[in-house]
């Protein structure tokens, strides 16, 4: 199971609040429109590379996201004159694989920095904020927009976080028109695409599972199982 | 004149309000300690590739920056317990090369995203918005703690922008230092200094001179001539 992928990406592009139920439990406004930011390739945690390294003083936060291997260049990827079962093919075209993130978040430094108009990548960027699960092919994933993401903390049931893609409030086509109008998207690009609701804390000793389900069953591939 | 360290970097981290003046004039808070932002490897204009493109509604301003290329791993550069001469040796002793860059700032989307609390990475990160010079050999800059950064628009003399990089308020030391405290420093990368006062906005059409002076004279591979 390979995480060649991860040596050849220059661009972490991570959507911010796109699950509704996500927004509402961190009181944040509801965007009009998706909105980005980047996390350095630097911060990425290879699978049996852990631990989460906590800095001290931060209050540090999980999100599971579904994270697109991108294959293809895009700029200005047009979604808005197709159907949208056109759009997502044409989007899973540009796609070469996935893998399963978490988007750690140093979540006290982010609410000091949005107070103060700073920018984020300071609470987004420390050294292993970005675990993530090895190459997950795209066949294994027929329908990116409705799959299965959880994350369990210490083994908890029902887990933190689980649910579908399906909750996306932008879908995937229009993530990536709306970065490919501000940047190109080059092959091994890796697009995070927001978090869906229970995103929590953790502190070192604690254990994280995190995967993806497709139809009921977890693939191998997406497992994360990191301290 | 080699450009080819553009294509090996995976992450630009650019310091904010590192000159004093540059702060007043956009009536921003001077920061007790140094912070910083990611531009994409894809915002990168090589030199002869221009124009710059300016997208609709953006009030699009320049800051000419002398941009570190790093040639060595840092992570947690200590500067404190060592004299700030020993500290740039070290420092310079990280450093592979240097490179001319504006980092180019869509300023009114800056303000807004600003005043919502989002992330820079949109006001930062359209293609073009950071046209770099050629690989500049460090040698060729015995102190980067004192040298000229210039920009003139349209052949403005005296130039829009010139100052010396002993203006800085943290120098280079301390930048890598708060850099690398969060996120490694790979070989490859590269960092921008922060830009001194004189900042200002340009339209399609416009050309724009930079580059980086030595005792009073412009290094041949610093320069950058875009339109
Ligand atoms: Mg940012
Ligand atoms: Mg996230
Ligand atoms: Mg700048």
């Amino acid at each position: 199971m390979s995480t060649a992928f991860a040596e050849k990406c220059r661009k972490v592009v991570c959507i911010g609040r796109n699950y509704f139920d996500h927004v509402l439990e961190l009181n944040n406004a509801r965007p009009s429109q998706p909105f980005f930011f980047l996390k350095p390739p630097s911060s990425m945690l290879l699978p049996g590379k852990g631990p989460i390294l906590a800095p001290t003083g931060v209050n540090l936060h999980y999100e599971v996201e579904l994270a697109l291997i991108m294959g293809k260049k895009m700029r200005d990827f047009e979604y808005k004159n197709k159907t949208p079962a056109q759009a997502l093919a044409e989007a899973i075209d540009h796609i070469a694989g996935y893998t399963v993130a978490i988007d750690m978040t140093a979540r006290n430094v982010q609410d000091d920095i949005k107070k103060k108009g700073l920018p984020w990548t300071t609470a987004k960027g420390f050294d292993t904020f970005l675990p993530i699960s090895t190459f997950i092919p795209k066949e294994k994933v027929p329908n990116p927009a409705d799959v299965t993401l959880f994350l369990s903390v210490n083994g908890k049931t029902p887990p933190n976080q689980k649910d579908s893609t399906n909750l996306m409030m932008f879908p995937i086509p229009e993530l990536l028109s709306a970065v490919s109008s501000v940047m190109t998207i080059e092959p091994g690009d890796i697009v995070l695409t927001g978090t869906p609701k229970g995103v929590g804390s953790v502190v070192p000793g604690d254990h994280i599972d995190a995967g993806l389900e497709v139809d009921g069953v977890t693939l191998p591939e997406s497992k994360i199982s990191v301290d």
